[in-house]
């Protein structure tokens, strides 16, 4: 269940979800268990004084109960995140425990859960989940076995500074002690429509901006892929070391899916980091539909895949996976001693933060976790094509519809709709500055009288030469088809006399 | 009221709280209405087509009702991120809104206020809270009439990160650009002790750590100012360039307050950027008590204060405030067109995302801003001395207490507790390495058979050359005597016979 995964099929989960048959409940519950056994037993302290000796534990009723997941009942607070503790013990211990609350959390916490592991005991329950479902998004990306690393960020800009970090990382370990002063110039490309996240690692982490070469793009708004060969040529020449190349899956305007193979085939030949940025598109990986627009993705040496983007979850919910493991306990760790004892009575590598450049995390982990477990995979999968199919009606219902004007040709990959609405008045002028500049206002006060009456709101920009349009995204499921015949309506009825 | 505010007296809080009488409510409404007015009327248009103006909005009925802030009460569902955006149309419009729910948020929010502006009319309320909440702990600290900037991050290790990007392009904004190879070598410092964010700032920014030079410190932990300046001078001589020098109000495992006034003193001397970390120790500038062991605060150019901690706000809640305005802008904009156009209808320097390394931002402020709401400054003020009252009370009890030994004299400064607790078998040892290597067992010990046990809990760490030692940590004002009473006892229970 956990083994059969290969690229780009459609995902096989080993997730217990609503849609799952009772023998395949079965089976996945068994195959949880003996992991799970196997993990523990393999950090069992054997022998010795039974009082120190490593606590035993049942992780199995954690994951076990399909989708009763069993929350704690406290008889008089609410769950802290250091009572999530005691569930590692015994079924029965937390049990007589839950009953009867322990001192543990009187000295910290007055709330709920709130808190996930730069060490494990802190919240053990909330490091298992962020393993067992950074492991399902890995495989979801295609990685064999779900092998790799990862951590949930604080958004989809820390989780892209986060691979250009573990790039470095990667091919010049020495920049972490010595700085970037110990290595040659590193160059970063980037496509021109990238979220501009990546520019503002380059300039946080001391490549600078200049550094960060950016990639043309078609008229769809995806990388071309000879234009990134030839400035990473171009760049070697100048003596430059191109080390990281951030493909798109899923851009912040346009929607559009870089080329991922054709990138990667680059990335390969030129031994250089491939990192994705699925941060928008990633949501697509859960439907069988769409996901072949990421293409590829399993050649990533790193992804960003943000659940608080298309999956609904709510924000922050965002994810860093890393093929290779080490790499990012590598690029953070500083080994500080107050929090990360080798001589704790548990196995120490559950210890996650010192992969992080933070301390304390907020629990982003267990509302996607819940969601998960009261969707399914397959009802992930049922409102992302929702959102699409949406979204296709708007472009079909506009593409030849009187004032309206596609931004770029053909059905978006994206639940981005771009277009231009021209009011009466402009749509027989001739093609020109004049047209240009008029069109350039209409999506602002359009918007503008949209947000003083108070109906709907859809944002705008102009991108390139391109000048102000509207774009359209939907990614909430609940949204009808007689939401979007509102919102044509609406620009019409708004804008048509301007 | 906002403006005699002088340094390191006790704060004289503008806010409204449940503590202000009458008259001061009434004065601190028409201030803070005077302001809004002011702040509205110079980013209006006028004259024009009325629908294409900037809205007026009457910013007061957001604060101006003491406790009684008024939540939307939407029909359906709960308000969402895009809603709260209505707040911005007048109070007439606003409650036509809240019974008619706009079909705004239809596209992407199935949930609950979950995001903070990028741009303000994502959430301009929050965006709001924000502004006057930083201004409020930017008079805390002492800046003159609460000037600056400042950003609610992650984290308190990401709020450090911004200080030492912020400090870098002070002094050599060109890096921005260009590059670490832009700039001689710079060399940053602080205390050994102080968190380990501070380090890992220096790894990932592409200082090295190797640049981050650590500071002696005092046998309570505080940092020795003259070292501090032999240090300064030494890297001058090599050619190195000294930039940033981190305070920390709070270590982790002493608690200590390093000489913020001596430290600054130092920094004016040589023009080098002070920073303080005050994630931990931050809470105390709220009591009039406490604060002065802050004594010279108002002299840093930056301060990182995570409510997260002291205050009990729920995780994630950490602010890092400024003193010099438009540097964080100037640090990390990058002018993305499709976010921050400059032809929007409200004034977009309201937008302030692009201030922030991320992107979306988890809403941090509308828990901390109701807190403040519902308890008052004086309500933490109570809670911050308690929790340290009831420290003082656990050092009373155990100083001379047998078995018991504090790793240092003197009271604390915080609400860390440091101590050893010797079990009977070792408390007529001779001192020696024997007794050391026994005594470094000890709390791990007794640590694992408390969790074991499920009674409570408290973490233990070395330091230096001190072996295992218990610190305790108390920010629940929840926790009675007798609970420390208890902890006492069951640390004696489990440990006397090891």
């Amino acid at each position: 269940m956990f083994n059969n995964h290969s690229p780009d099929s459609s995902p096989s989960l080993g997730f217990l979800q609503k849609n799952n048959s009772l023998e395949e409940r079965s089976r996945i519950v068994s195959s949880i268990k003996e992991r799970a056994t196997k993990d523990l037993l393999s950090c069992d302290n054997t022998g010795g004084d039974a009082r120190f000796k490593r606590i035993e534990t049942d992780f199995s009723n954690l994951y076990a109960r399909g989708r009763s997941f069993c929350l704690p009942k406290m008889e008089k607070s609410p769950p802290c995140s250091s009572c999530w503790r005691w569930w590692k013990s015994s079924p029965a211990t937390s049990r007589r425990l839950l009953t009867n609350p322990p001192r543990a959390s009187v000295w910290s916490c007055p709330t709920s859960p709130k808190q996930v592991g730069f060490t494990y005991e802190i919240a053990p329950v909330f490091v298992l989940m962020e393993q067992l479902t950074l492991k399902k998004m890995r495989e979801i990306v295609g990685w064999p076995n779900g092998e790799g690393d990862g951590i949930f960020s604080p958004g989809g800009a820390i989780s892209n500074m986060y691979s250009v970090m573990i790039a470095r990382y990667k091919y010049f370990p020495e920049i972490k002690t010595k700085g970037m002063a110990a290595a040659p110039r590193l160059v970063l490309f980037t496509s021109e429509l990238s979220h501009y996240s990546i520019k503002k690692a380059s300039a946080a982490l001391g490549f600078g901006t200049d550094n960060l070469i950016l990639l043309n793009t078609d008229e769809r708004g995806r990388v071309i892929p000879a234009d990134l060969e030839s400035k990473v040529t171009e760049a070697k020449q100048k003596g430059y070391v191109p080390v990281y190349v951030n493909a798109t899956a899923g851009t912040t305007v346009f929607g559009a899916f870089d080329p991922i193979n054709d990138i990667a085939d680059i990335c390969e030949k030129y031994n250089m980091w491939l990192h994705v940025d699925a941060a928008w598109g990633g949501g697509l990986l859960m439907s069988s539909k769409h996901r072949h627009k990421m293409s590829g993705i399993h050649r990533a040496n790193s992804v960003t895949w943000n659940p608080h983007k298309m999956m609904g979850v709510p924000l922050q919910c965002s994810a860093i996976l890393v093929r290779e493991r080490g790499l990012l306990q590598g690029c953070n760790s500083m080994c500080a001693g107050y929090l990360f004892q080798p001589d704790k009575h548990y196995d120490v590598t559950y210890d996650t933060g010192d992969k992080a450049i933070q301390c304390g995390r907020h629990v982003d982990i267990f509302k996607f976790w819940l969601m998960w477990k009261a969707k399914g995979t397959v009802g992930f999968e049922q409102q992302i094509d929702k959102c699409l199919d949406l979204s296709a009606y708007l472009y079909s219902k506009i593409k030849n519809r009187e004032g309206f004007q596609m931004v770029f040709n053909g059905e978006p990959q994206h639940t981005n709709v771009c277009f231009w609405y021209l009011p009466l008045s402009l749509r027989h002028l001739p093609d020109g500055e004049e047209k240009r500049e008029r069109l350039h206002k209409v999506a602002p006060k359009i918007k503008a009288m949209m947000m003083e009456s108070g109906t709907t709101m859809v944002g705008y920009q102009p991108q390139g030469d391109q000048v102000n349009f509207f774009r359209m995204v939907i990614s909430n499921p609940a949204a009808t088809r007689s939401d979007i015949d509102f919102l044509v309506e609406e620009i019409e009825r708004l804008g048509q006399d301007l």
